[in-house]
């Protein structure tokens, strides 16, 4: 089984030099990389400074580190495309009836140390490893992305809220991880939505995800199932913050990975949490859907007091540039405040989380249900009749596109993301325009040193 | 409403130049972009060359010309996302019954005018201007692509079979446009088959994709339908051939564009079509679904013999490299023909087609019927319990993944599709790991010039 070189790598194309790009950035970022042979992730990082400091840059090169004291894609610089993925674990005996608690258990360790395994080789490129259970003489790794480089992926594994009961370790449950409560206005469905365990996958190629996807997946066969699955994509911004299917720009607020505000959102450290849990943080995801076509048929003044920021520029309603602060108590010409109190900046403002948001875009509805979505009426044969339009999708507005936001949020405490939820479902202005159709919550397991694996705290004594 | 300017395309970022990318192929990408102001699409194409004169490569700032002798997105070196949309006329009448013939065929001229204009404007990067029909003050745009390249965005538009009667031009229909025959083992579902127009929007960022659907949805309501669409992705493989979800290399065997083989094979010249549809091509799409599990459990060598090729580097099984012609006459060391007469290039050996198809994977089930597919068993609330896991979807195998082939092929000839994929339908090994579940069929106008629309030589009289 080859695995993916760093001669591969470097046969990799490069988005050429354009006019926008100084003869002397040129030359710099020349420079800096033509010494590199064994191409090292952190050395192509610097070397792209010249071109692409920023937060957003397509780096196909880039790999992130898997070790540290807290795992990857969480503080790291957002790539372009994500999959999340649930997944139980396996209750039924293949030999009949439930399986056993401390199966179970040994069942989780050992799904978590193959994963840690598979994540760690994934993320430097290279292949996942053979998977032990797999027939004989079958390819130990997919293949399809032999030639391609490791393009910033990161995985990020997360534990939901009924995992501690089923491993037996109800004790070592991180205090704020249970299931969010009702919100008003929800439209939950189970099909995205809970889960034991939890899957984050981010990278700038979505051949690279596809691939680390069917890595992971592959390895939970007679251990865990999928539950659930969605993916979701920024467009190319560079140094600019991404925009929303909105078209507004979102993520200004956050706090920047670095900084003390940064770490005091993100990572667990309080000492009621239990002791294995410390530097890990919790992940709350929601399945958005947003009325495209309703939002593009209401006015631009509409759109702009909803947020309480400028489509054009981001900037607050009360004036500035992007990030300007908003000074909600600043009135507008007619004597109300230029923020409107019920849009959403007002509503939200400083609540403490880092959003790590994607959008996404299923472009055609999925189906929401035993009346909805797809059915078949058998192939488009001679004799079948187009004319009574069956799909009637385009007709049909809020329900017809699914498409919106796969909300993200990393945060010390979901009871943060549970207030500012509260004071959005009660009066938000985007409420007339979105929906929460997913929703789950896992706490993230701090960070590892080589050969470690993630979660190994929780595994049963062997 | 702010239209993205040359300025907004000039603050992209660009890929760094790195160690496989000489220095004199630098300064001469430099040199030749240096002087570049109001940025031209061949020239910028033209100054790629040294850095990524390959057919994949990710080029943000690309621009493709709209105009021409074919329409774009055909010739074009292939991009890294596609949606295909389907569309239906609207045939519904708003004031109750059905639409005259006549109204139907100017709300055809009308949507082919509206797409040809937004089309053009589009794959300049900018916005694609006012809906005519939309409500006072909404944004004329979107906005979700401000700032972002054009990457390479191609829109090309398709007619499909029941049209020619649908507009009154039954005599126009081009005369090798019917819908497909059944072959065997076809398991269609209507979701992604059929359909009266086909808009397939090509690019290098998904962002800029789903602007480009959307402008083009959003010039629909009242004059036609969403029927169905779908997206696919090709990993960043740069000069070399794109892997598909088996691991194989896709593509090997196309006609290179600027040769007279593939203007054979793909341009419409024959006398017996109408004069309008002279340079135009057929549009063959099937939605491919691909067994992973099964095959990612098959060996290596079922693999490489169902293909016909090693997947490693994409020789014929006869030997030699990549690019070799195959030798179906050489037998192997146990005297059968090295490559079996079963394999899948042995039976389409030369079938005249350019294949410009796409992975695919939603990573989850989309439903497949009444009793396939997600339901809604309500939230993730505390009362909900995972344990009898409703949706056993890793277990089941073949329905459990939806990801695959999106196969496009361009011909000048859809009977050469038919007939190699009756010899695929009857004996291809491929078979045990695939299953076709949709199938649709379009004759592709040829180019236009500037100030004409698309398909105008069939709208009718005013
Ligand atoms: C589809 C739904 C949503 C959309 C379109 C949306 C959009 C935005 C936009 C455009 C901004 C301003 C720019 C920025 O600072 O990022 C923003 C800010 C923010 N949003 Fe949302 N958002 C959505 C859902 C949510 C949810 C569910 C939450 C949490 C419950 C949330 C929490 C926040 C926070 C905390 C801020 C920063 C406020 C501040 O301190 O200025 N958003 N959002
Ligand atoms: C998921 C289904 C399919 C897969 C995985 C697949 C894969 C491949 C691969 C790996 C090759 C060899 C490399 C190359 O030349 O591109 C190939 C060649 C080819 N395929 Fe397919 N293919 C599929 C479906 C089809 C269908 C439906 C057709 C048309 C009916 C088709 C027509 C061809 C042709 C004409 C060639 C070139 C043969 C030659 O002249 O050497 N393929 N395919």
């Amino acid at each position: 089984m080859p695995e993916r070189s760093a001669s591969d790598r470097t046969s990799e194309p490069t988005t050429p030099a354009t006019a926008s790009f100084s003869r002397r950035a040129l030359i710099a970022s020349f420079a800096a990389t033509a010494g590199v042979a064994g191409v090292s992730g952190a050395l192509v990082a610097e070397a792209r400074e010249p071109a692409s400091p920023g937060p957003h840059a397509d780096a196909g090169r880039r790999v992130e580190p898997f070790h540290g004291a807290h795992q990857p894609g969480i503080a790291t610089a957002q790539q372009r495309y994500a999959l999340f993925a649930a997944f139980d674990l396996e209750t039924a005996d293949p030999r009949g009836g439930r399986l056993p608690a401390d199966r179970v258990a040994a069942n989780f360790a050992q799904i978590m140390e193959r994963w840690t395994v598979a994540a760690e080789r994934l993320m430097r490129g290279e292949a996942p490893g053979p998977i032990p259970a797999n027939v004989r003489d079958a390819p130990a790794d997919t293949g399809i992305a032999d030639g391609l480089a490791p393009a910033g992926l990161t995985l990020t594994f997360g534990l939901g809220p009924d995992l501690f009961d089923r491993i037996g370790r109800p004790e070592q449950r991180p205090r704020r991880l249970r299931a969010l409560p009702a919100f008003a206005g929800d439209q939950l469905q189970a099909a995205w939505s809970g889960g034991e365990l939890l899957v984050q996958i981010c990278g700038d190629d979505p051949q690279v995800l596809s691939h680390a996807f069917r890595a992971i997946r592959g390895r939970t066969p007679g251990l865990a199932r999928l539950r659930w699955s969605q993916q979701g994509f920024l467009g190319r911004f560079g140094d600019g913050t991404p925009r929303n299917l909105f078209g507004h720009k979102d993520g200004t607020a956050n706090p920047r990975a670095g900084t003390t505000a940064f770490d005091d959102t993100v990572w667990v450290t309080a000492p009621d949490e239990p002791a294995w849990f410390s530097g890990g943080t919790y992940l709350v995801f929601r399945k958005i859907r947003m009325d495209l076509p309703k939002w593009d048929t209401s006015t631009a003044q509409q759109q702009d007091r909803s947020i309480g920021r400028r489509r054009d520029t981001g900037a607050p309603l009360s004036g500035g540039d992007e990030f300007t602060a908003p000074d909600f108590e600043r009135a507008g010409p007619d004597g109300t405040p230029a923020i409107p109190p019920d849009s959403h900046v007002a509503l939200v403002r400083g609540a403490p989380m880092l959003r790590r948001s994607y959008n996404y875009d299923y472009a055609f509805p999925v189906a929401t249900g035993p009346s909805g979505g797809a059915h078949d009426h058998g192939g488009d044969g001679p004799g079948h009749s187009h004319g009574d339009h069956p799909h009637d999708h385009a007709a049909a507005g809020h329900d017809s596109y699914d498409s919106g936001t796969l909300f993200c949020a990393f945060l010390r405490d979901p009871g943060e993301f549970v207030r500012a939820q509260r004071a959005l479902a009660e009066s938000d202005r985007l409420n007339a325009f979105i929906r929460h159709t997913g929703s789950a919550v896992f706490a993230v397991p701090p960070g590892i040193r080589p050969g470690q694996h993630l979660a190994a705290p929780l595994f049963p004594p062997r």
